[in-house]
């Protein structure tokens, strides 16, 4: 009787911790996505693995936002076609959906606009859209997938970039340790990532890294007080807007599993998530933090590792005499 | 009753074909490996996805064997390190285990020592057994799931090529219509695919591919009868061995999914399976085929397709500030 009266409070009192949690803090617990089109979740799935979406036949979605390594591929800047390399680090697909807009730039407004960009980029895939659709019409399996998600024969840019955005979507990684406390489950953090948690709050850091992406809501300066060494050339939102006071401003990156989405910045120049941190507040917040701060932080910041999504490799259809052959 | 006694005689029907065909057929069944150790198998299946045993951080093993597209990468020769063309066309991955010995000109004896090449191989993963021994021990998860499958703190290149070669074994695509013919099922196979089966034999193309995987068991010299046309310079087996009769030897290549396993031969310069079949003809056997006949021969060919593997992505643990950093 004892025991379950005190299991009862626990009960309770988890209750009105979630409650409070839900309501009062400004990172929100992530969830997955329900009721999307199964048929255009696993077309975008193939297209998400089909490197005949790139000219020479070899670099697919999954090459620069691979699901097996947090959504990147780790490097400061991207390899794209005949090993051009990219101006910008690759922001992980996981949870991506969440953004408010696409690209470090915001340049597009979602997923289905962003999906479109990597296929025609000389530096990444190299391909176009007219050749892609011409690849995917070429193979009949394809025009049958697209005809059932679809419901119809034809097929553009457009229903390929809807199947892909689809299938990202899907990639929600929740249940992370964070979200487990957001819930109510004090016993998910240690007390040195709460206590990270609190110093986060408190520098100021979810000025920007709020909501449920823990960033991925507004666009900010980097360099907002102090400048941003780099010698990264990118100007940020100028480019989009050509407004002067957008240069060096930036989407908030997401900081959903941080500590998978190494190197840092939109340069990838930081591979140390401490050593990131130090650098945000300084620059961002005009903060010296003490080491154990820094360390204290970067501990509540690996709690926002959530699970990774399943993803079974799909079966690309065979080409046929009409595919365009691979340019190497 | 009578409905009954007809279903009883296909039943012994389908047992005598089963028994005959499975005796007398040159070409024989592909089952699906069973025992093995699993801690090994997911070892590596991870270690297979990695892109951090090449120097790029860019190229796995699944690159040029892709699980996705019959285990190859359709390409004529594989792109590897800084967008370097390869010398010889990738072989599949699936069934390989059961090939008698391992690459083209069988240099390697198991699948083993096939996998500790391309990691040091200046034009593929371009890396060293030492570098990526020290990636994986920089990272604990790794170290713990070494000692989870080998009962040891300390690994090499033989732990890490074994748990390779292991996960390797599991890709056998059993139950294509042709083993399913081959195990008494006269309607797996239509008219043509059988009389294509016929003509296969009869043209003496089972000389070389026979047993479970249509080759793989033995080496050949391409252009036996007539010269092969090629730009492609390698000598085959010659490389290894020294022998001037060895010039133009290779392993005969598994016939298995190799609808899906285009570009043919080993300078990948045929794309289209019926002319790979005509070639063949012509140059091992000196015979020319009639339009139809290769046709169905083609038609055959195709019931080879088995059921492709499920693999869900591994997801890999990140590096630590002891990881050594990409080399772009």
């Amino acid at each position: 009787m004892k025991k379950m009266l005190i299991v009862s409070l626990i009960a309770v009192a988890s209750c009105s911790s979630y409650a409070a949690r839900q309501s009062s803090e400004p990172i929100k617990v992530i969830e997955p996505i329900v009721g999307l089109d199964t048929a255009k979740v696993e077309l975008g799935k193939t297209l998400w693995f089909e490197p005949r979406l790139s000219a020479s036949n070899t670099i697919s979605c999954n090459s620069c936002h691979n699901v097996a390594t947090g959504g990147v591929d780790n490097l400061p800047t991207s390899i794209g076609h005949k090993w051009a390399v990219g101006g910008i680090n690759s922001p992980t697909v996981l949870n991506s959906d969440l953004n408010f807009v696409q690209f470090w730039n915001g340049r597009a407004k979602d997923l289905q606009e962003q999906a479109a960009g990597p296929i025609e980029n000389p530096i990444e895939m190299a391909f176009s859209h007219e050749l892609a659709i011409g690849t995917l019409k070429s193979i009949p399996q394809y025009r049958e997938w697209f005809k059932e998600a679809y419901g119809k024969e034809e097929f553009t840019i457009t229903e390929v970039t809807d199947a892909i955005a689809t299938f990202e979507k899907t990639l929600r990684t929740p249940n992370s340790k964070f979200d487990k406390w957001l819930k109510g489950d004090d016993s998910a953090l240690t007390k040195e990532q709460v206590e990270g948690y609190a110093l986060f709050k408190q520098k100021g850091c979810t000025a920007c890294h709020s909501g449920p992406l823990a960033g991925g809501q507004m666009y900010q300066k980097m360099g907002l007080v102090k400048a941003f060494k780099t010698d990264n050339p990118d100007v940020g939102r100028k480019a989009v807007t050509g407004n002067d006071f957008d240069k060096y401003v930036f989407k908030v990156p997401t900081l959903r599993n941080v500590e998978l989405t190494y190197p840092y910045f939109h340069d990838g120049s930081e591979w140390d998530l401490q050593k990131a941190v130090e650098i945000m507040a300084d620059i961002q917040l005009g903060q010296t933090l003490t080491p154990q701060e820094s360390k204290k932080i970067t501990a509540f910041l690996t709690t926002l590792t959530g699970e990774q999504p399943q993803v079974t490799l799909p079966h690309l259809p065979p080409s046929t005499h009409g595919t365009a052959r691979p340019q190497i």
